[in-house]
């Protein structure tokens, strides 16, 4: 086996490491999931997750920042004015990783009666899966023909 | 605006909150990335990464201990056997997640001049995309007809 081409190639720029830094903290993606389950009050979070409060701030903020959820208003009667978070449209886009990361975890790590909640289509109510396809509009059953190639961003090393 | 109905549901099996708690830490995938770009050598990785050495080990030993990589021997001229990693089946089933997150960061957080690696399919070397269908065979265009609903396994909450 020669030297992998990856090793060619600067990480520096990787997407996926990109991506990871906002979301790859356990709690980051649970808060993502909890809002796309419709959970959006801070409260509502807390008593779901038991996130520390502490960290359920700090991962909102973030996910602020990054503007994959944006706050709205709201006011119960006889408190004060608070927040709900919703999703950005970029947010939003997250769904296919969402969707992809349960399908893998109910294939690998559910309990013996099944997933807590399944994502399926509304009107038809069958369940979603993640597949892959090629541009050239292949069906890619066999995961062993995708293969990584240094795209445009590709940097050589240096040293 | 009712009460979510995912706030009736325990999360603590959650599979999303199960993979985020193995996958959920920047690093770990990293490593993974590494793996799929065919680059499985421990010092390959840290040359690449610059993950910290303990952390590297650390992040190899939970993929280990979860049957993601596996060990292959191998030995160079003159020096002691080392070990390589490699995906085990259950590894390789991540594909659709990789592919998921890099389409993601792709279109929000790479470089003008586009990401380091593409995903194409061996062959045709068209780029690959992540699609979400529906098992009733419906393409699934629209995001906002995907719907989590309670699974087989969803539990009320206590309290």
């Amino acid at each position: 086996m020669g030297t992998p081409a990856a090793l060619t190639y600067s990480a520096d720029n990787c997407t996926i490491g990109r991506t990871m830094a906002i979301l790859g903290e356990r709690w980051t993606f649970v808060v993502v999931r909890e809002i796309f389950n419709g959970v959006r009050r801070f409260d509502d979070m807390r008593a779901r997750t038991a996130i520390p409060r502490q960290v359920l701030s700090n991962r909102l903020n973030l996910l602020l920042e990054h503007e994959i959820v944006h706050k709205v208003p709201y006011r119960l009667p006889g408190a004060r004015e608070r927040n709900e978070y919703r999703l950005t449209a970029k947010g939003f886009d997250l769904y296919p990783v969402l969707v992809a990361i349960a399908s893998w975890g109910d294939r690998y790590l559910a309990d013996p009666e099944g997933p807590p909640v399944e994502f399926v289509h509304a009107g038809c109510g069958a369940q979603m899966q993640v597949g892959l396809t090629c541009a050239a509009g292949h069906e890619v059953d066999d995961l062993r023909t995708v293969t990584p190639r240094p795209g445009p961003g590709a940097h050589h090393r240096n040293g």
